[in-house]
This record gives structure tokens, C-alpha cells and sequence, in this order.
């Protein structure tokens, strides 16, 4: 992984971590309605994607980049993933 | 909520939390492959998914009950979801 | 399913029939951007999303109705569905 | 688009169309169980989602192959997209 990318990476998933404590938290500490629970967790699930598409363009970009391949694909393989992956 | 889901719910996301803290760690410690990574954040996203399902079942259980619908009711909507929601 | 639910999906499916063959013809037709396919496909997927999303919403309505349950209950779980349906 | 990923595209978009027509006609023809649809409708949209996978793998063989990357690379970029798309 690269070393930007790393920080990035720990970055968010330390923000998730503490997003995640809080949720529990919430839900713990009392009479905490269905609604609020789902927006806060529906909003964790689009964090971990994030860091999941965090890491496919890495790895692209590393492993293209390992085999001397031009930006132009390295640009264009990225561009291509992110139309699928959401 | 009801008070078992409660305890559920807050079990399953202190595990989420250790297992968000743990691959956090594992990033930040070393020279981390790609697919042990996404291995983890798609077994992430999977339990963030499950704690959606069991928040909307309790809702629908909970909310069902107080209008005094039929264990048959509440049994088939449950069905209905898991149908829908995966 | 109710007669106004049938005439909806049975719409909808159509609808999503003749941009599949559209899509089919475009492909074979000559030479596709990937971009120009993919656009279609991800639209694709997201009406059948939403038929799904209707079909369930149907579900709940009638057989919560067949069960008696108050009007106010099955707007509560139409709500509830559509947090985590997406 | 590869000519081979070409006909195999208009292979699986025919069968969609074919699919989304009987599931059409099954829900016109009479009264059909929510189950028996959605299940219907589930498995749409996996072929779909399929359709997606074959079309950004073929956009990435044909890309880097155009840029003259080694075979290695492109396996290794399928495999990543494998492990994140689903």
C-alpha cells in the first residue's frame, strides 16, 4: 500500500471506529428511536465502502504503477472501476 | 427498542469496533496486502448490514405489538424483509 | 398483490424489458464505449431495485390490511422499510 | 469491447430480456405470491450485476492491453476488482 494511502486509510477507519463506539453508545445509554440508529449505521456502511474503493485505486495504481504502466491507464482503469463501483 | 435487541445491537457493534480497530492497527503496523484488507472491511460491511436487519425486524416486531397485530402478522412481514433485504 | 400494485410492476417490468433490448442492440450494433453500457446497466439495476421496493411495500400493505392492522401502522412500517431498502 | 465479451454481453442482456418478459407475464397472468417475484426479481439482478463484473473486466483487459501491459498485471487487476466488486 502506498504510504499516502496508508495514512488515509487508517485515517478513516479510525474515524469509523469512533463513529461506531458512538452508535453503541446511543443505543446503551437509552430510549434511542429506530430512525436514528439506521441513519447513523447506514452511514458507517457508506464509510467502509469508501475505504474499500480507498483501496482497490491503490492497489491499481500500485501494482499498474509496479509494472511501468503510463498514468493515462493508471487514470483510466480508475475512472472505469469507479463507474461500477459505488 | 426492545431490551434484548438492545443488548444485541450494542454486542454486535463493540465487535464491529474491535474489528475496525484491530484492522486499523494491522494498516498502520506494516507492509499489509490489498486482499487481506478488503477481506476484512467486506466482513465490516457485512456485520453493518446484519445490525440494519436486526434494527428493522425489532422496529417492525416492536411497533406491531404495540398495535396488537398477530404474531402471524409480524411473523410473515419479518419474512417479507429478509426477502427484500439481504 | 393488489390490482393497482400489479398494473405498477407489470408496467415497470416492461419499462425495463425494452431498455434490456435496447442495451442488446446497442452492444451488438457496433463499436460501445464501456462508459455508454455501464451507464445503461447501473440504470437498469436501479429500477429493478425499485421494483423490488414496491413489491414489498404491496406485501406489508395488504397483508397487514387482511390482518386488520391500522392504517397508521402500515404507514410506520412502509417508513421503517424505506430506511434500510435503498 | 472485445468481440468475444461482445457476444457474450448480448448472451446474458437476451436472457435478462427474456427473464424480466416471463416475470412480466407472471404477474399479469394471475395471482402471484410476493415470494415467488421477488425471487424472480432477486435473480434480474444478480444477472445484471454479473453483466457489470464481465464489462469492466473485458474495459480493463482491452485498456491495458492497448497500452501494452504484461498479462501478469492484467490478471492481478481482475483479481483485485473481484475481491471489492460483488
Amino acid at each position: 500500500m502506498q504510504e499516502s494511502t496508508k495514512a488515509d486509510v487508517v485515517r478513516r477507519l479510525r474515524s469509523v471506529e469512533g463513529h461506531v463506539r458512538g452508535v453503541a453508545k446511543m443505543v446503551e445509554g437509552g430510549d434511542v428511536a429506530y430512525t436514528d440508529v439506521v441513519q447513523q449505521t447506514n452511514a458507517i456502511f457508506a464509510a467502509i465502502r469508501r475505504i474499500n474503493t480507498v483501496l482497490l485505486k491503490d492497489f491499481v495504481e500500485e501494482r499498474a504503477g509496479d509494472d511501468g504502466a503510463s498514468d493515462e491507464l493508471v487514470k483510466d482503469l480508475i475512472k472505469a472501476i469507479d463507474r461500477v463501483v459505488k
